[in-house]
């Protein structure tokens, strides 16, 4: 192998581990929110699934790249596939511990937001349409979770807990980061913008402004 | 007509009569739900054709043929609105029937599977995907009014009737015939194996494990 | 400028212009509905935006546009976010008027049902497809804002307040005028007679027929 072609290997490889480690988490994420609803094996792996591949069917639709990768890309499928069945495996081991579910969830949201930023502007989009499809892809995975877990999609009121926040933060860290560094440099930059705001706003150190009307 | 026509003659149309029986259950289905909530005729027609039309939406999406095939011919929407049409003006009539609701229900998923299945298999997807993308297919349609009634979507935990893993396992059938059958027989066997899951777990002889969390 | 080039540009301005006020106006009634929940700044915007930009991001999905629109042109996302920061301003005073939400959910409906009739038209559908999108394009930011703040979509029962069906009456205007007018025209006309029929409606001239079950 030579020198030359190394670099650009690594870069792809790095952004699809990363890519696969995102769908692996968001996968456990929600399989274990579907064990905790007692759901059966299959709709606990169903909903593990669906939660892993939302984030990038967004991104992919978004950006017009259909099929998406989930469907071109086998393996995207089957590392969902495991992740759903660990969480159902290991289930009461993992829910022992308190913050699981949201550790998996941020691992998630850091990293599709980064993959939906740089997948929006490799087909050129401005600022705010590199945010918008970053957040979408971030979110997106987890709102349709909680949609079909019936559960009320908590990104919207969490002020407590910067959650699309989070991912518009980090998906506007990698488009100011993307003229100057790697897609991989970039998007774990806007990873790591992601996680700091999470961990920052569970500390109470961040919050965001809420309009009060009158009378409420 | 010569004899060399009518084979694929006969294959395109037993296809699509297929899919539309699909779609005038699914429209049934959903406009009984629209009835049985007290939603007015539009409201009732919209959700039926919605049901009706949502699986294959959610199939062309996903295997890239924009704009869907209910838009592109507008057979599909005529039959999805004579389906709910019929459902408003004998609604009380086919309400007697204990289990009508559940019965158009049962074919809308074993022919919207049966019609994912193959379409993504037309598109080269691999065995994962096939399954994934006909399940989608299948459930979709109920998933979408089940979420605009303001029904919590049962798929997940009705353990006691298999219902999107029927619809997965109808999908995998198609997967293993492919080769070696027309894709009408095909989609004509995995149908056939939707239902009998379904009928199999409504005599609760079929049940998929739940996993416990400790203390629930 | 030549007298010439005149009718062109003014027709473009003019649909572009209908375009950024309907996405103003959904993005307004979804900030507002947003300032309501008490949702905190961010989430406003979001849900603002979501709103704003639903309907055309259907429209463009069913049509084969993609990415939509909205990616394509920021001037959208830019009119969607000034749009939900001015009602988080001035949220309590806009509440302060009974029926604001409702008259800007209106004017989106309007807006966004001739524009999705108008898409349709330009990709050669039938009567039904283009009264179909249409509809789905002016109802679909408002069930996605209703979706995502957990309220019920009210589109589906409230017969004393035509909403769907007066998308759809719309999006049928346009279909019929416009082999005899020009776009700006029909969709101006549509835009007409969706609030028109809305406004009948609220005042109990319009009712539509619900079915009623035996013992209920």
């Amino acid at each position: 192998m030579h020198e030359l072609q190394w670099t650009p290997i690594t870069l792809e490889t790095g952004l699809r581990i990363l890519d696969l480690i995102g769908v692996v988490a968001f996968a456990m994420s929600g399989a274990l929110l579907g064990v905790r609803k007692r759901f059966d094996l299959f709709g606990v792996l169903v909903l593990g699934c669906v939660t892993a591949v939302g984030g990038g069917a967004i991104r992919d639709t978004l950006t017009g790249q259909t099929p998406p990768l989930f469907l071109r890309d086998e393996t995207y499928l089957w590392a969902a596939l495991i992740g759903s069945a660990l969480a159902f495996a290991f289930g009461e081991r993992l829910a022992r511990f308190e913050r699981t579910l949201s550790v998996f969830d941020t691992a998630g949201l850091a990293l599709f937001a980064g993959s939906g930023a740089i997948g929006a502007i490799n087909i050129g989009l401005g600022p705010l349409g590199v945010v918008f499809a970053g957040m979408l892809s971030g979110v997106g995975g987890g709102i349709i979770r909680d949609l079909i877990a019936n559960e009320v999609p908590e990104i919207m009121y969490r002020r407590d807990q910067l959650y699309a926040t989070a991912a518009a933060a980090g998906a506007l860290t990698v488009w100011l980061l993307h003229a100057h560094a790697t897609p991989f440099q970039s998007q774990f930059a806007g990873a790591a913008v992601v996680v700091a705001l999470r961990w920052l706003s569970r500390r109470g150190w961040v919050k965001l402004p809420v309009r009060r009307l009158p009378g409420s």
